[in-house]
């Protein structure tokens, strides 16, 4: 055998994944379909907020210096010359001497400074018996207060969420220009697969990378076609992609077919035609491929993961979701990662960063292992709510050891 | 005017409205559909995973005491009396004194009871020389290893990530039983508000709080329609709740026209028809309603929230957002609470809780507050990553002192 090249690093990996993904093109969408995507462009108010001078009580509008000695004891009365609801849009000016009625949320008129709540009045409608002298600016909200027309609300890059949406909507836009969900092919090959639902024969098992990655894209913000999984055949398996291979496909994720077997037929597909498949030197996940595929005309992105679900799973996380997100703008396209110290004594093979599941605890700052390092162990990585990472050089961990920790369940 | 009566608390009127909303009915989802539901029943596994035992390396399956004396000086030469690759049905089992060729995650033979990984031999097809000597159980990963058959792999209350939907297809799940998602009908009051993109008179403001509720009601997993805003008009308010409440809307929640002001749409609609107005001691958001709203032989829980956006939406996270996630089976429904430390002196009123709007920095422990306490100040709000509560009987904070906090992005 001829001496293997040295495994690619993690960081050399995700490097070559996140230069196959530019970002997404921007589109423009209604704000109710906004929530969870990336703005593209900042929003600059075209109107300020609020738009005019307006009551931040229920009351009566007045000239401070009309009402200045009004006191429980000896109130001033006025003239009520106006009534004012929410909404009106021909406010007379308020003349001296007089009040007008005003609701919260309606224009001040001009000439009046200040609003008296209605709890410190008799409530009259056509004159008004006034027990306080408020400050000029009492219960008034100036226009701008909150937004100056031409300034920015939010700025490129913002994840919109329901208070984002609503500040867009309060300086009037209808529509958002964000960046487009990357659309994502997820296809699973292996002849022991049988689809969920089905009977299984012996030396079969079910295809669970297919739901599961398809899950993962979209749990990423991105959008998903499941493939059904193909069988190990190499004229089929490129025969489904270049017919699936067309405008809008962002990125394939296979999975399964890339390792040292005799029967690996991602690999033997893909091999020579733009992919390139390594070792990277992780746990689980060693076997990676990955470029831009290329059938005649066609051409597309595609990411290569191994086929057992936890190595598929995991190198998801690390290689395919970051780039998703930055691929639509996100700010922090990476899982949010937490310093804890290890709850136990692990061994760890030497030149290999491994991603083992675990459980946080916050509180102490501890982090466990779910389960084991092995690859198989899928229902311990449905009961972890995070990744630690045991550096490539370690070939141990102590109890107390301090450890990276990617927190998985943001998205819950 | 009669003596008022003393306000709600924020939590009994949290209890009033959780009490109006019970968990939603139980539907079977495909798994496609399952991601960010909550499961309603446990998954029990059908099959034990690995379902039988299986090769963890590509290699050969050998019985360890025919390949006991093997080394690299030394190899032990069998003939290779079958290839196995993965989703072979029909396994012979192993002869002593022979070798099977086998796949990663194909079954392994009767007989066999060990692997010897490819590496450590001349990848023979017709006969193969091992250059080691494995232990009984090397790299063999047995039937049940990951989960043994009967037991549960997803406890009731799960919500449905992608390593949880991937376990349910691991065992042979097509479905998932989960709870629905709630339907909310959002509707805003109030004739001073324009839609978003439509031109602006004077006096009139833009419609913020649909979009925003709806988002919000999407953000904790509910589906929303959200109604186009009606006029102050009682009748006009009545009837389109009495067309638009049928079957499967789960919660009406209004905003706007719940103050004490004469025009009070929502006040006047509902009063006496099941929803009762009340001062909850609370800032933003004093003016409160809730209740069952009937018309004829219809009936459906109604949420008002007051009209003010930011009281509107932090009255949402309050009041609302928990309720929903509670109805679909969230085991966590409030929003993350941490403690931190204010990093400026702040008033705050006597005998209401605020919530007010801030960023926490997780590093060093502490929260500040953006913009200020008025309701008014939506831009603010927008560029808030908490909420951070002065309770009731505070009159201030001083630097340093504890707060309670609210994390609002974990959705993003």
């Amino acid at each position: 055998m001829s001496a293997a090249k040295p495994p690619r690093t993690v960081e050399e990996h995700r490097a070559v994944v996140a230069a196959l993904l530019p970002p997404t093109g921007v589109e423009v969408v209604p704000l109710a379909e906004a929530r969870g995507r990336v703005l593209a462009e900042p929003v600059t108010a075209a109107i300020s907020l609020p738009p005019f001078d307006n009551s931040a009580m229920d009351g009566y509008a007045v000239r401070a210096a009309d009402v200045a000695g009004a006191t429980a004891d000896s109130p001033v009365t006025l003239p009520v010359a106006a009534d004012i609801p929410a909404g009106r849009t021909d406010v007379p000016p308020l003349e001296p001497g007089t009040a007008a009625r005003i609701m919260t949320g309606a224009p001040v008129p001009a000439g009046a400074d200040a609003i008296v709540q209605v709890e410190l009045t008799d409530g009259g409608t056509e004159r008004v018996a006034i027990s306080a002298a408020p400050a000029a600016g009492t219960h008034v909200r100036t226009v701008g207060e909150d937004v100056f027309e031409g300034t920015a609300v939010l700025d490129a890059g913002t994840v919109l969420g329901a208070a984002q949406i609503g500040v867009a909507a309060a300086v009037g836009r209808a529509t958002l220009p964000v960046r487009r969900r990357p659309h994502v092919l997820v296809l699973s090959t292996g002849s022991e697969l049988v689809a969920p639902g089905e009977p299984l024969a012996p030396g079969q098992i079910y295809e669970s990378n297919g739901a599961m990655l398809a899950a993962a894209v979209r749990d990423a913000g991105g959008t998903a076609d499941q493939l059904r999984f193909v069988p190990d055949d190499v004229e089929q398996f490129r025969k489904v992609l270049a017919e699936r291979i067309v405008a809008g496909v962002d990125l394939v994720v296979t999975s399964g077919g890339v390792s040292a077997g005799a029967y690996e037929v991602v690999k033997d597909a893909l091999t020579g035609h733009g992919v390139e498949f390594v070792k990277v030197g992780m746990q689980p996940g060693g076997p990676q491929g990955a470029g831009v595929v290329e059938f005649g005309e066609v051409s597309c992105p595609v990411v290569t993961l191994p086929g057992n679900p936890v190595s598929s799973q995991v190198s998801f996380e690390v290689f395919v979701r970051p780039v998703l997100r930055r691929a639509m703008g996100h700010p922090y396209p990476d899982r949010p990662v937490v310093t804890a110290r290890s709850r136990e004594a692990l061994r760890s093979p030497a030149g290999r960063t491994q991603f083992r599941r675990g459980t946080l605890d916050a509180r102490d700052g501890t982090v466990g292992e779910v389960g084991s390092p092995a690859s198989h162990m899928l229902a311990a990585l449905a009961r972890a709510d995070c990744l630690f990472v045991v550096p490539a050089e370690a070939t141990g961990v102590h109890p107390g050891d301090e450890l990276e920790v990617w927190l998985l369940d943001s998205a819950l």
